[in-house]
């Protein structure tokens, strides 16, 4: 068997930004979800004056429960790229439904499947058939074996434009949410080629850990760091105690410089 | 929040056999995935003469590789029907698709989340919706309360019909494909009310546990035993290594019987 | 390389008791910690009474924290020791230092290496070279490839008189405090062919779950069961959520009987 | 209770060294085992040219098999010796054995207490009564707060001069040989405010990951990196395949060095 991914370095390019491939790596930044017209354009440019160059925003949301807050849906969506284009940044937002596909990839410039979601292979073929550029995360205990498979059904179903990133795995951890696994940024990009995105956020679910991690990230070789900031993460209707305000945003920013420069030079 | 699900016991009908609530524990059985006509009805004859009262049968498979064997799709379901209608066993399927539901329902007595879906909240939702009967396996790394909160999003979306299946947990074994952890069967049956099946099959990987495991299972409450049965293992397009033979198959429900007696004894 | 344990089906007598190899499963038992001369000859005379045949209680005690309670030492070995001889019980505790092995090995009939240590092979070395009956405890996550080369140290040393225990993996698990691994009571017992017992007091941490797992233990071959029993278990310094009080030790081995006689029957 | 470990930042001298505290993090490197006495002298001396600080080297050796080779015992701690002298490198090794520990400080500089006993609460006290610097590694499945109970059992019996070293934790990984948990190094910081190491070599078991790894150790505030290197890896009677090469041990220290700066830049 041939496979797609094979492991030639690869960026990929969105809203005209290079991922991967070499390039400076990239900063993805903005709420767990989109809670109001206001919450999310605010979010925006703090992000935007900050350095970065993705907004990211949950409309669709995961919860472990029925009962937690789902997310705003289209209504979201929509406020979401009235934020992006307000600021000039691509906005990136995660797919749950095969249902939602098509009206997503009109809107969004980077799609994201997640975590819980790294298995749904009927959602791979059908975002893979669509060419859309997408991060696909690591399931929380997908073996490096099983995320590079899943990659392949994106590719397998002709979409090349692939992005992976590292969210922490499950194990016995008593501090953190989950216990990042910082080795899988090398390993998968020498295996895969692939731009390797982490995101220390739910990495860790602690903010304090967000900056010493993003650190760590780029001094193994990431493409870029997606981080969880929000501008009253008191009052966050999911990920709080993992966002960061608007000065740690900015305090991460300028920690990262050393060492996402030290990256080609 | 007044959940659901609420511990009260609760037994769930499918063909008119009864399922939890102090019924005796059933036997489902079949292979992976139906591979032919031929094969799906000489194995379905197998274990309807051994004593199951199911027929199980994968016909849209959820593979690691999109190079593996993907399953006989609609025309697999067609030959999984007749064989439940040569034999008179109500048949069980897995659903990876939001798009197949309809279809589905209509065809089969049974449906199943696998194990990679059960985080899969919109298959989850549009699953509820239909009210049919649906098996839903614990993630492979689910804690107890993710799974819980699973089945509430069937039950939350009209869904009374749930039956539970524990089928082993990601862990650090070198031994068996999963761990099976029985613990969780007395646990869910209080915490839940609902039925509590066990896979063997998958839960360890290795043909040879699937007889004591069964038992185990049995011991500590389980509602019924789900199991592979494959009349040529070593040719059986996935999952050979953890099949039973026709003998083997004879010889688990004859070791069952004391256990399911004893269960209401 | 020649291994001493090669699978062959082996029973270890002890107090003129025989466990495994075919025998019937024994029944171990008593508390976390012996406490006080009173507790231990009152708990001695229950598990007694409801039919153990063995007594079990730790003298030096490897807890997490140095601020809880160690264990009352030697102090504490007497009255375990004078337990045992008003019962007519034979006594099982844990060595935990090289340097009390000696005194240990003339006093009590079984010697315990607890989980913690099972990879401290210093101390493997010299129980193995007393050739006292000794139950070895399965690494909180050993593999069963470690479990087994720990036993071979303790064989290699000189010591055949080896019975293993199952006691639970540490996973992510939220409910219990460990997931009890019971597929490997069949695989051990294959594997080695030593006897081999089940905890399902340390190996879920919670009371009511001692009686269906001990169960299912039984059901799937062990050689016997090891459980906390205390008389006042809201006062026990130690493992008291784990511990069942007299009743429950009753009602634990009346419900034990068919699966103990299924065994051989 | 008052813990001795209290979160006041601490540094540990170790032959004249300072570790921990805000000093520039230490190399600490050499053979997984010491095999003649010829080969610890010349890894000696190609770690010394390279820039490490102090020279570790296993002479009591803690196999997972009985048969494997155990180590040179007293006979390599001579030669571990001779060779510490010759470079003027102090020594570091491990120590299993509570009978070894009197002689042991007397000739090393710096003990180590293994993964495999870092829950040989036996063996903590002892080496705590001696004083001695003591890198004291996370077990291999322990919790944070066990490894912190496992340094305050050090610090209970008086001594002070404890360094802790994350080594990978076991998990489900397929690539690597454990999980290297970055996340620790801050978070043990700041609990404790003792001086934290990562040993990248053991915590990936890949050699291609020991420069990555250990960058992203320094640039997440690990106060040293503990490596093994070999003259002759192919050849090496123990962890061959994780061991570095001089020139990879070269490039090692070259690639840390802007890492080891910016830390207290």
């Amino acid at each position: 068997m041939t496979f797609h991914i094979d492991g030639a370095d690869k960026s990929v390019f969105v809203g005209g930004v290079p991922i991967g491939g070499g390039s400076l790596p990239v900063r993805i930044a903005g709420p767990c979800a989109v809670e109001s017209r206001k919450q999310i354009i605010e979010i925006a440019e703090i992000v935007k004056k900050s350095g970065a160059e993705f907004l990211r925003g949950g409309v669709f949301k995961p919860r472990t429960s029925p009962y937690d807050f789902q997310g705003l849906g289209w209504e979201g969506l929509k406020y979401l790229k009235e934020a992006g284009e307000k600021t000039g940044l691509p906005i990136v937002t995660e797919v749950l439904d095969p249902y939602h596909i098509d009206r997503m990839v009109e809107q969004v410039d980077l799609i994201q499947i997640g975590s819980r979601n790294m298995h749904n292979y009927a959602l791979l073929k059908a975002v893979g058939e669509t060419g859309k550029a997408v991060i696909l995360k690591r399931g929380m205990s997908a073996t490096l074996r099983e995320w590079i498979l899943a990659a392949e059904y994106l590719a397998a179903s002709g979409n090349g434009n692939i992005i992976l990133c590292e969210r922490g795995i499950r194990t016995f951890s008593d501090y953190t949410r989950n216990t990042l696994d910082l080795s899988a940024v090398p390993i998968m990009k020498k295996e895969t080629g692939l731009p390797v995105l982490v995101d220390p956020s739910h990495g860790t679910g602690l903010r304090e850990l967000v900056i010493p991690m993003s650190k760590a990230a780029l001094a193994c070789g990431a493409d870029g760091i997606m981080v969880e900031v929000h501008n009253n993460p008191e009052k966050a209707l999911s990920d709080g105690p993992q966002s960061l305000m608007e000065d740690g945003y900015t305090r991460l920013v300028s920690e990262m410089e050393i060492f996402r420069y030290g990256k080609n030079g």
